[in-house]
């Protein structure tokens, strides 16, 4: 497989520099799995690209393109197996200014990455993390959606280093958990799963969203409020999700050990592997 | 006089697509006025470009190679009356994700453009005003740079399009004003001046900077504190500042209306004109 970078008429290496993408990060993007050579969750993706476009006010090609794009791109990388594929939409090329025109063309890019390697204990024996200093300000206009602004994530990622930690939990400035630097965060709580509120801060991932109507389907409550962080320290069992790992539990944050994986989240896995997220085949 | 994009090698119209500034909006940018073919306050950009790199942990040439830079793009376009040099400094390129290597190799981009043309009566008469409805989310670790992460400001432009309007102001979650999308904010109170702290949220302007350094050394106090937006119906004078304009009296914000220019107003002008800021020579 051939990693490499895409628009609508093939192979790119480069954007324009006056792409707004560039100059104000004025745009969204959206990481899908592909799992033997097909995307996963398509219909939820391409979903959320365009619920992240209308939010900006940018028009989006219809699914059908954009999928199709996709499938020609994986077909270019020869990418059979496991992938990433990673679209970026931006309000394309304009003039200098924050103001834009209505009539503006968005730019969309895709990308075809390896998958990254990750050991199988992290599904079977949890993974350690840790709370970020930095706190997410609240931004309903931007909550939810994976807008190309992610300068918090980037810092937030980068306060540490070491290896044996796998994701980094970050709060909001009113104490309240929010989700992961590259992750959607779920507490056990009262026999049900709890999952922070995203109306002011963070993502609202396509897994998370999945997570939560399986568990719905299945009989499982999901309560979605504001968490406060001491949450963190009531409960025995706290997982992650994201697109490319589906769930990971969560076996220790900083003095707190968690069951990894408890017994509600070993359902909730293999609910999901039912559903066709093999990496939670436990 | 011919617009253009720059390296530190020559002109360029592309950036790599796996540069971070456009996958995460992960750099800053500053805009400096060109006036008589020469960079306006160069010093003061500099520096303010060294400092939004030191907060996202980026290295950046030294101020001579980078004015260098400018020199040479100012000769190559040609712009020997007035323009608008932006400099945009991304982390360069990188693998996907949000965690950077140290050893990663800033990318410096510099676009020379035309002056936008204003009419003499924003200076003469005053510029109208509104309040956006989008606020600014607290952020200590962004605020005060020119980081690349600028939907917000985007959004909050592109509330209005009415040409009357010249700037929208923006109040931040505990209805402080911070500034407008493109400028800071100055009020005359108490016999001096009053411009929001840039702590939490907003840009720490080189002409705010310059204002502020200006006013003391000629005996006008200035406090700088968060600015509950009620102080913008107690005062008689406002203007905004930035790089380009200098100073822009505001004549009319809602249904308050302002002197424009008032008497300290017309103070801080002359002394702005007199260290060279031409535009604001009533």
């Amino acid at each position: 497989m051939t990693m490499g970078w895409f628009d609508i008429d093939g192979a790119i290496k480069t954007v324009p520099v006056d792409d707004r993408g560039l100059q104000y990060g004025d745009g969204v993007f959206d990481t899908i799995a592909i799992r033997q050579g097909r995307p996963r969750l398509p219909d939820l993706h391409m979903e959320r690209l365009q619920i992240g476009c209308a939010r900006l006010g940018m028009d989006l090609p219809a699914t059908d393109v954009l999928l199709d794009m996709l499938e020609d791109a994986i077909g270019k990388t020869a990418c059979h197996g496991s992938g990433v594929a990673k679209f970026v939409v931006t309000r394309g090329s304009g003039p200098r200014g924050y103001r834009f025109s209505s009539d503006s063309v968005p730019r969309i890019m895709l990308g075809i990455f390896e998958s990254p390697v990750h050991v199988r204990d992290c599904w079977t024996h949890g993974v350690e993390v840790r709370i970020c200093n930095l706190r997410l300000g609240p931004q309903p206009a931007l909550a939810g959606i994976k807008s190309l602004n992610r300068l918090e994530q980037v810092l937030a990622r980068n306060e540490w280093q070491s290896e044996s930690i796998a994701e980094g939990l970050m709060l909001d400035t009113d104490g309240n958990i929010i989700c992961g630097t590259m992750s959607n965060l779920f507490l056990v709580s009262n026999g049900g799963l709890l999952t922070p509120a995203v109306t002011t801060a963070g993502v609202s991932g396509v897994m998370r969203r999945h997570i939560i109507a399986l568990s719905e389907t299945h009989g499982l409550p999901v309560t979605v409020e504001p968490v406060p962080v001491r949450k963190l320290t009531d409960c025995r069992e706290v997982f992650l999700s994201n697109s490319q790992i589906g769930i990971w539990p969560v076996r220790r944050c900083g003095t707190s050990s968690y069951t990894a994986p408890g017994p509600t989240t070993q359902r909730v896995m293999k609910s999901l592997a039912n559903s066709g997220i093999d990496e939670c085949r436990l």
